[in-house]
């Protein structure tokens, strides 16, 4: 294991250097915003982003839950891992947010050259951390924390540019990232894993499978994820698109959780698959992202989510095995499953969605839910409106049909920038002298990089297990016993012997 | 552990029909009410509607969390239903709440024949699931999954009614749900167990007990529900009276707890006993469910906790044991002690709080906590109250004496509208043809519906434990290894020597 | 393990009368405030004091998730306490809680003898135990539930004086308690801790120590400090000092997160220590406590956070090891490094910040965040004040020099008083007659207080493992076994025989 020791003390003062710049940068650009700035709270633009960023509080709390509490004990399914998936994920997120709340502030630095900082940046950077985890999931165990982190830098400032691409240029409708954060996260990670194809995962001694107690704390990521993921995707919405987004998102996720144990049952003789429940029964909240604002109705939400339930149940029985075994893009936490394919049926059925919006269905409010769609600046069609609805401003004058195709097109784009950036950066951080990468008999074990409780810990079954597993691995490799391994041999007898003393020793 | 299979078939097709009837209905008849349709929320009762839905939601997001995270995690004290534990909650809940759903918007359809669905529809559908919830909590590990969607969709059924009845037609005061939700849930499944009253647990290997992680795990589902309870208790109330529920619910169950540790540590040879701690603590929450609302002042709700709490413990040592030797109901989390009981003195309590309530304690808001007390519509009377709460509306006239008697009848038609059908629905899922009941001796096992972690995981002790636990304690009935254990006996062999294949059997 | 006997009966009694007290002051003297009155809650403060009261209702419920969960599972690291850890947390924070209503309540007594009681109220005192709970984990695993009782008591008195002083008397700034509570707490504990001198840990046979699973479940509780911190620190503040509360606070705790990663590497030999995560990376979230109202920027968050997460580690590695050594103050959940310093910090930091306050970056402001800096009622200089902010008040004219000499003032008293009185706190709970303290080898040991899993059952290896380990150790000290010990070793087959009674010795 001595290997890592390299990759680490890079990790360490890449680390260390990132965190001078970040307060450097902030130290030299970075103040409050009106909202939290004393001075300037009390002026009309002040006291209304006040309003709305203590509004946005619990919402971004719950979001907040989802990065550590969520995808931290998610990902704590493995075995021996479980250390390293709710430590990387608090270490990712911490450093990905303060990160990212930079890189948003430059993409709207204003003319005196100052990031404005207020809480939203700071859940919307929350957001984007989301996107890198959704990567770390597919990528956990197999990198080292100097290549997660590099990852993560590179990754957060292409996201908020693809958000800029798709919220900004392109006025693209996603309100839960079902595309931007969810679709982008997967397929990069997906991306860089298919740059790491060379991983032979089989060597790894089943350290990628859990353990009955780990797939219980497991489910306790599962728990928050579900609970509060209508937070995730209200919080970009207000008023009764903010309802519409938890309505929709608990009704997609009721009928995925249904859906996904019945097509679990159905695919896994009978009974019921932990991954499955601890995965797709979450589809349905990135299935429903792009569209939870929209009108969907009640039917339309459990539409959705029995679709996405489905396909994401599907997808782990058959679709993350054969895009291993024949592309060798393994998947760890098969996020291809829970947002990759949701985040692309998201994005096509908003397509849809966005298609069959009208006046009718919508009334004046259609020109909020789709601002471009406004009639523009100065047209009596807007005057009309305005007598409904005066806060209305004008738009581009778009039709819903451009509004569709922009929605096609931004899911493309997505696509397409994920996955060649995520192969250049897994390319890169493949650079096995630059970062060390992990032998093929080592990973998805927090041994590597944590200091673990005592080895003699006879409390600690797992250990004695893992010194045995990984005796016999070296066997396979040298056949002919070295002669401590003779002793270890022994050793190994005893304590069989003492578990299972019905065995008689000749 | 075949049998299982037949059960798991007929579940998955039924579960997998539900969900197509819920699509259909929601199709056909479920639309957004007013403050979700973006057509008619500037309305003024659109705009009501939001503003008290968005209210809502910080608390809604607590209660699915007591849901999924409370009642999940409390169950997995079992040492080998863990996966059951949270993953069926997480399909009775998602069921029971798209249905419930429905059951709930057919109460109050309108003349359209539409079903209004809003966001606290879905959040009151959610407490229904708690009491199909608690009716788990006495069938856990007992029941397969067919039999529990059966009990769960009919039971739902029935208490929407009974909260129909209830609120309703006898216009019962019930903010936290007491009697309607906590009550019922307890004493059908009670009922239910009843019904299964020729199951053996002691076959069951002691899987029926905890261990040391097992009992940590159900800790948690203690601490989401005892901090999210006045959540719970005060969805259903506005204003002052909201905020009471706040104040009665934690100070009670502060209560509960101290008084849990006291009595449980007389009881318990002077140390503490985990069950206690994990579901006692919680007896206040239940215990001022009815009256959480109403002026209990803080010594009333201290008071009502420590009886909660010294009931509850007292349950768990004696009468749950009694109940089960003497009428064989065997209650499998005690919700019986920790739902049952005290809603019932939940319920004898509002009867003495009511009768206390006059205009010199509540002043005119005495007419909004009691509304159906409140002067006819056109009398004198209530023209002077609605110069002091111009927005008090006529009610019944009803005299707090009634209201008590109201309280009363609640209760004891909930209780008898519980049992009984509770008894029809557990003969009914007691049929050992449709719905292939679980053998003694495989109760309370995971293995029966999961996909287990692979069995020759040595880090997954229980795995052979369980294996020797069995061995023993069949041998216990039949003394003289039976011819299929010698062969277990030597499948143990070849198991250990798989796990070490440097091993040599002489 | 007879001696716990005695110390139970008192402390279930003690534990009782306590209860029993605390209902019956409150029975004569507490009484709803006007915002639950309802009654009284039309009036114009009952209307003010109940927003104010519903607005804090989540910010209050994440912070009794900090304790339950937050401090709960963080302690749950310890190997064989997981028991201990959440179910003392519950009984502390229960009766603290409930107490310290009354005694904050005394503090604010009206003239007419009653204690008013708010939901703020509650918080408060939740607050307050905080500091209690601080305290526990200096002493967790070696103090019994009665000295823990007499300390929980004791120590929320003197907070809530020490409070009085601070808030009121001193009108010192400290919204997130870095000094009032964090400080206190920490030392007090610390202080008790010097006053335990004697036990000698190390015959606690490595029960001090984590496992893989319970230092898994120790970082949820990281998790849930880590994410409620905000509401934490937010909740005593209103309007835009509150977002700055959550502003800084969350860029500190990302920053700490950082900065703890780093150091824990470089000190770890280049792998992380899971103990460091678990805590310094919190360490963020009390070094901004007694700033986060005010103008630090991003950056200066930032660097709080950064400086905070490097002396924490720092501690951690070789602070805690040097007190424990030389001074003889164990510390077992290294409160020191995670309230104690970086409380100093803060409050020295806070001097620094109200130095630095002026006008220029607060406007009109800068009398709302240090009131007492206001000028006197009636003076021109406040009127010219009010002509930009109405609403403000007149203070008493200090100079922000006086008010950061009042912040030097305030940090002192508090070290003073936490160290006095957890000492002679310390020194009384030590009488062995007494309180029965608990002997050396039995520390760290839910066996002691729990009545625990079945013993024989092997799915809990620690059960075991402890009886091995103890019969191990002790023949260290004693070599060449002693008669019982042979006898240990009897029984120790003899239970390996009752395992698996087939079992044959050759």
């Amino acid at each position: 294991m001595r290997t890592q020791e390299q990759s680490q003390i890079k990790f360490l003062w890449t680390l260390a250097m990132i965190q001078i710049i970040i307060v450097g940068i902030f130290f030299l650009l970075g103040r409050y915003d009106d909202s939290s700035n004393p001075k300037n709270v009390n002026s009309k633009h002040g006291i209304e982003r006040l309003k709305y960023n203590l509004n946005a509080y619990p919402l971004g709390v719950d979001i907040f839950m989802m990065l550590f509490g969520g995808f931290g004990y998610l990902m704590t399914f493995l075995k021996k891992y479980g250390l390293g998936a709710v430590g990387l994920t608090m270490i990712i997120t911490a450093v990905v947010t303060e990160f990212t709340v930079i890189v948003i502030g430059l993409t709207h630095i204003n003319s005196d050259f100052v990031i404005e900082v207020e809480f939203i940046t700071l859940v919307e950077a929350g957001v984007t951390a989301t996107s890198v985890l959704i990567t770390f999931g597919a990528l956990i165990g197999k990198v080292n924390p100097l290549q997660m982190l590099v990852i993560g830098i590179i990754e957060c400032i292409i996201i908020t540019l693809n958000m800029y691409l798709g919220y900004k240029i392109l006025g693209a409708n996603d309100v839960g990232g079902a595309i931007l954060i969810h679709t982008f996260g997967a397929y990069f990670g997906l991306a860089v894993s298919l740059a790491l194809r060379n991983q032979k995962v089989e060597l790894s001694f089943n350290l990628e499978e859990p353990r009955y107690t780990s797939d219980i704390t497991s489910l306790l990521g599962t728990v928050f994820l579900w609970v509060f993921w209508p937070s995730f995707n209200g919080i970009l919405a207000v008023e009764d698109a903010r309802l519409r987004c938890y309505i929709n998102t608990y009704l997609s996720l009721c009928s995925s959780t249904v859906a996904t144990f019945v097509i679990s049952g159905l695919l896994g003789n009978k009974k019921f698959c932990p991954e499955d429940v601890q995965n797709a029964t979450l589809a349905g909240g990135v299935m429903v992202g792009a569209t939870a604002d929209m009108v969907l109705q009640p039917y339309g939400a459990c539409l959705a989510g029995t679709l996405a339930g489905i396909v994401s149940t599907i997808g782990f029985k058959y679709i993350t095995p054969v895009i291993h075994r024949h592309l060798r893009i393994h998947d760890t936490c098969g996020v291809h499953n829970l947002h990759g394919l949701p985040g692309i049926m998201s994005g096509l059925s908003s397509v849809l969605v966005v298609l069959l919006a009208s006046e009718d269905s919508y009334g004046a409010n259609l020109y909020k839910m789709f601002p471009l769609c406004a009639p523009l600046e100065g047209t009596h069609a807007l005057k009309v409106l305005q007598q409904q609805l005066p806060e209305l401003e004008g738009g581009e004058g778009r039709s819903v049909g451009f509004q569709a195709l922009v929605q096609l097109l931004t899911l493309g784009a997505t696509l397409l920038i994920a996955i060649v950036s995520g192969l250049v950066v897994g390319i890169f951080i493949s650079i096995q002298k630059l970062f060390d990468t992990i032998p093929d008999e080592e990973l998805f074990d927090d041994d590597l990089f944590w200091n673990m409780p005592d080895h003699d810990d006879v409390g600690y079954p797992e250990r004695n297990a893992g010194y045995r597993r990984k005796s016999r691995s070296r066997s396979m490799f040298n056949p002919g016993l070295a002669p401590e391994m003779e002793l270890n041999r022994k050793m190994s007898i005893v304590s069989i012997g003492h578990l299972n003393p019905s065995f008689t020793i000749n």
